[in-house]
């Protein structure tokens, strides 16, 4: 039986509590949220506190607040050489306080407040100081039912940032197909099966093979006609330059 | 019963043809191809033929050939007053010959030659010179089980290149996120659940509400920390123009 006492209340936070709790091999020793309020709904499932004096001993921590409140947090912990983790793809493992046995276990989804959520779809990636403290938080992960990788911080770096274009920057290019289908009262919604087509598609594939369209045929006429249609000059910009980057994967 | 010729070999009417072909309430007469080999593994299944002056009458004409091609192969059919479209998203329904009735029966999703394609996930988008024409373009979209859209011209052209953000575009990013990956050894993979999850929120929630992370949230430490991580000059041009993008839309 492992121990767990969680920190933090945000999406993470709670996502992690739902599904730790079902797992007959984890005890959730704790919770703490410096708002009560916000948890005090689970009051009946778990030992909830918002005074972090009161934290008493377990296995892991798993500090799941924003980024900025990470050092501090840890700082304030009232115990010493126990395993620590924060969630966080951007937070250096040496931002937790050095009294601290260290670690990161960085689930790699974007967390909804509403939307449930599979463990199974959440990657989890770990990284320890001492790799002693490695096997513990693999076996949390293969309990939560996720893919497990253990991973460098330069590679966490690098994971958050593919991150932002493969989620914020994917959707922000819904968003302007959005803008663009309903200048003239086109339905957003015909393009969904080929937003779900295109996300399918580089599950088997990779996307330097996936790729198709005017860009990579190097199809001047059709690019012509789509930027004479383009209203927006950030859509003009962003076109062009997206154009100009699939020519140079393809050696156009 | 309708009877339906198909002219052209690529992934469009291939893909048709084969689910066509299933349908009990419709009939597919003629297969044209100016290469006969591409189609010859079909011939026990339609008559198929290389030469455009055999083919003979059908209540529906597909054309499914490149945009640049649609116009002369429609010249070239020897008759005249038939119902004849094309599926192209970017040609003008006015292209095919005006000896026709004209029309056009776009199927709004990717088409690659090997994976198998449920007609469900296709959305047609039907357009007819005369409203006489639509109800049996219609029907034969029913037929496949597709979900049918009547637009205009205007429509099309938006959608055909809102399509092109939808997928080649977040393709490319999906390719940057590759490359971003791979500089320090990371497993594009573990991207693979987030590019799924972030395809499937905007089938429920609109792409304004979905989006997250730091160009949201004007966060500008993390935005300088991944600008710094970021080796690659375009890489960099388009991490800054979408974060501008997203601020935009999100009045930042």
């Amino acid at each position: 039986m492992i121990s767990v006492t969680l920190i933090g209340a945000g999406n993470v936070a709670t996502h992690l509590f739902k599904a730790l709790i079902k797992i007959n091999q984890i005890y959730v020793k704790q919770w703490f949220s410096r708002d009560l309020n916000i948890i005090t709904h689970y009051k009946n499932q778990v030992d909830i506190t918002d005074d972090i004096n009161t934290l008493t001993d377990a296995d892991v921590y798993i500090i799941a607040v924003s980024d900025d409140a990470i050092a501090q947090v840890s700082a304030s912990l009232p115990f010493k050489d126990k395993l620590v983790v924060h969630t966080s793809g951007s937070v250096n493992v040496h931002d937790l306080d050095s009294k601290l046995k260290r670690g990161v276990f960085y689930p790699l989804q974007s967390f909804s407040k509403k939307a449930t959520l599979d463990f199974a779809d959440v990657p989890i990636c770990i990284e320890t100081l001492d790799k002693k403290d490695y096997p513990i938080l693999k076996q949390i992960a293969l309990e939560l039912g996720s893919p497990v990788k253990k991973i460098n911080s330069d590679q966490r770096k690098v994971l958050h940032l593919a991150a932002v274009y493969v989620n914020n920057f994917t959707n922000q290019m819904y968003r302007i197909a959005h803008e663009i289908a309903e200048s003239e009262a086109a339905e957003f919604d015909l393009l969904k099966p080929l937003i779900l087509e295109t996300a399918k598609k580089v599950q088997d594939i990779s996307p330097y093979m996936a790729q198709t369209g005017p860009a990579k045929r190097n199809d001047t006429k059709t690019i012509k006609t789509h930027l004479s249609l383009l209203k927006s000059d950030v859509h003009k910009d962003i076109y062009k330059l997206l154009t100009q980057s699939i020519k140079n994967t393809h050696g156009r």
